[in-house]
């Protein structure tokens, strides 16, 4: 799957599939657009206008409330019409049904489809068939890519961290299921982190991920010494039992973050986690809520970073560089 | 069920629940006002102010996520605020329940409410019983009506072909369960088609359909000859074995339009659809998306109509015959 | 459980939690306010903009489509962004969950939090974590409080009767399971209703209700007789059978409003019900449909009794005491 598809001619935005490939100036790019966006929306009106008149799809074939609700937000405060539908993968794992629906929903003269799927490559299929001047936006497909969470992860260690060049992230759990980490690693990767770390038990870590640029680590002890930033995975306990954990309370002791463990971190390091945590498994509660978590930073910086990448794709001439101009609904 | 009580002492719209009954003019001023809508949405901001500060609450008793959102949308693009509301209509199966759900939810001040339901007669129901100044629009009641998409259906040959007086149009599949059939029929009689067919096997053409003025046809060559206009329907496939068919390949074979059938249509002769499709029962899917089909058209006709009938009933004065102004939300 | 929390150190509402200790003058400020409300939104145009630019979030763990739609009508009637989510209880039973649950939701920059919880004290314990500047309103916790509704049936009462000294209100069915009950007698006694009453079987009344000022009365004829005012409760039928009531038939004959026991009351005697109603049940559908009913007008007092409390939390410079500007979407 290239990300050719994702670009026009003249190198701008015109889905958001993934972060593989796309360059430096561009993801620097969306950030301080959503920067813009972040400052935008602190008063009591977070109204813009800049999708006024657009109509914004959540196509979602796998829930995820949460992740919706954030894409659901972006858009309403751009001025969005946004539509929510909650579509079971059962019915539409076929290609050809795929493309019926999108063609559909195209013909209601969307503008911009959100898409979850557990298919890895679902965003690349609808965007190689999409119509001209259609967006794609990748909410998640399978454990290949999720965007924009890897955009506001980059959004909150740059706010907390500056320079990427002179830090080592360490990303711990789950890593062979989580397309989060791909995203992460990918952005990391061309934003020049200095050292990017992967930290799991032999069974959550995927072959070939050092030729992604990652150094593998199958003790948190070794992973998390040095480190500026830890990025912890969700566990997805249902699937993990038997196959690949012996337990989760074994998995807590090996790979959990607790109180005990942040003390060794350096001073200034910070806490990361895509959320929903699983209290007492990857972290224990006071770790989540205590003062070198941004947890819930990222949560607002998914709303800016959504808004961005949003504006840029449907709204590219309103959507200046460092600034978000107040365009009301006029 | 008469028709009468959807008009006013002036002739004019004030519920949507049947074709029938409607007149020639009032039809045409109806796709006239569509097609206005159609022209101002084109451009990148399609939202218009006709129903700003109006209510309309989707009350689906019979679940249909593609018909409730192309109200959702038409209602939108007008700024009126929505609300969709899904029930259980075995929970409401009484008339006194559909009453009481009726008048609470009137009682919030709604000024339309958009009503499927899988008993024939529901929007009938609701009409007679609704407040005055409170409208009603049949989104599809049981095997009886369907009267927006019987309008869209018109706007697409009208748009395609011109002067109905010309035409000989084939409906095509399961007529008896058909309300789509229903609504067609009577405006192609209604706006002068100068033949209607329609063409099923004895046991999905109900009685009477002679009296609407359809002739009948039990084979799809002899149907098809001649004909201008194509219209298939979709096969509830879980109904239908067993009672109504022998199989579905029998049927496809029967009665599926396939490539090598349509070469056997008038050059000119267009293939539409209500849509989802079955592919490879009625149609198969190189013919659905071929040079012919005007099946995703007829999607975005299906939001021009709705918008067209949602303004001419609430908004009578703004909603000019043939102009729809850009009037904004100010 | 104290009040305190719901008001800021000025004595203005930053919560809605429960009646009890509010004040008499802030009660009728927010029925004045409901007032206003109600009179600006009487025409075409109900749209206000009061609320532009903040989000509510509709947060319920329990379903309650009823009132979930009018916190969502006020809501989008302010001009709000409104997200409904709706939770499953069992997930996020546990006090924590409830905490991460909320704290995401508030890095999303909501504004406002319409509760719904089976559980009695939910509402408190989420304004008691709540951010600075967010706002908590209960639309029913548990058995607890249902603090919009007792404004909406004190709007109903003021309005139909003006001066609540001169009155006997007389509160009918199960009370103790009732949260309406609760926030009713609270309100009833803040305004100075002269005498309230519970009318129940004894396994429907709860101990200690003399305590909040209410007098018990076992036999209906006996409650009704001088009533001014007849609040019926909804009898959630599932859990009355057995435990509490030995059959609907026996509660019907002894406590259900029939049109013979209302030629008993007072000629000016109002009939009121939260809704939804069981007919046959608490109520009798003559009655409820009849001239001294006022159900349906409680629905309609509802969504303007929440836009004021809405507006007077979120924009209490704009909610003036007696005056709605129509401030609209600028």
């Amino acid at each position: 799957m290239t990300a050719n598809i994702q670009l026009d001619d003249n190198g701008r935005l015109k889905h958001l599939l993934t972060l593989e490939g796309l360059s430096k100036p561009l993801i620097l790019r969306i950030l301080d657009q959503a920067a813009a966006f972040a400052d935008a929306t602190q008063g009591r009106d977070k109204k813009l206008g800049h999708l006024r008149g657009r109509t914004v799809i959540n196509l979602f074939f796998e829930a995820s409330t949460r992740t919706r609700t954030t894409f659901e937000l972006a858009a309403q405060r751009l001025s969005a019409d946004v539509l929510n539908l909650q579509v079971a993968a059962s019915s539409t794992s076929k290609g050809e049904t795929l493309f019926d629906t999108l063609k559909t929903l195209e013909a209601m003269q969307a503008d911009m489809f959100v898409i979850r799927h557990d298919a890895s490559g679902a965003a690349h299929f609808f965007a190689q068939h999409a119509a001209p001047g259609v967006a794609i936006l990748n909410a998640g497909d399978g454990r290949h890519a999720h965007p924009t969470q890897g955009l506001l992860d980059m959004y909150t260690i740059r706010q907390a961290k500056g320079d990427f060049s002179k830090l080592t992230v360490a990303i711990v759990g789950d890593i062979v299921h989580s397309r989060v980490a791909r995203s992460d690693i990918h952005a990391l990767r061309t934003l020049g982190a200095r050292e990017i770390r992967v930290v799991a038990p032999p069974t959550l870590v995927p072959a070939g991920i050092e030729q992604m640029g990652a150094k593998v680590f199958h003790s948190l002890d070794a992973g998390l010494d040095g480190a500026d930033v830890v990025i912890l995975l969700r566990l997805q306990k249902e699937r993990m039992l038997g196959a690949f954990l012996p337990s989760l309370g074994e998995f807590h002791r090996d790979f959990g973050l607790t109180r005990a463990r942040i003390r060794q971190l350096k001073p200034d390091a910070i806490i990361m986690h895509p959320g929903p945590i699983n209290r007492g498994v990857e972290i224990e509660g006071d770790v989540a809520y205590g003062e070198r978590s941004l947890i819930l930073q990222q949560v607002s910086h998914g709303i800016a970073v959504r808004m961005a990448v949003m504006a840029m794709i449907l709204a590219p001439e309103d959507a200046g560089r460092a600034k978000a101009t107040k365009r009301r609904a006029a």
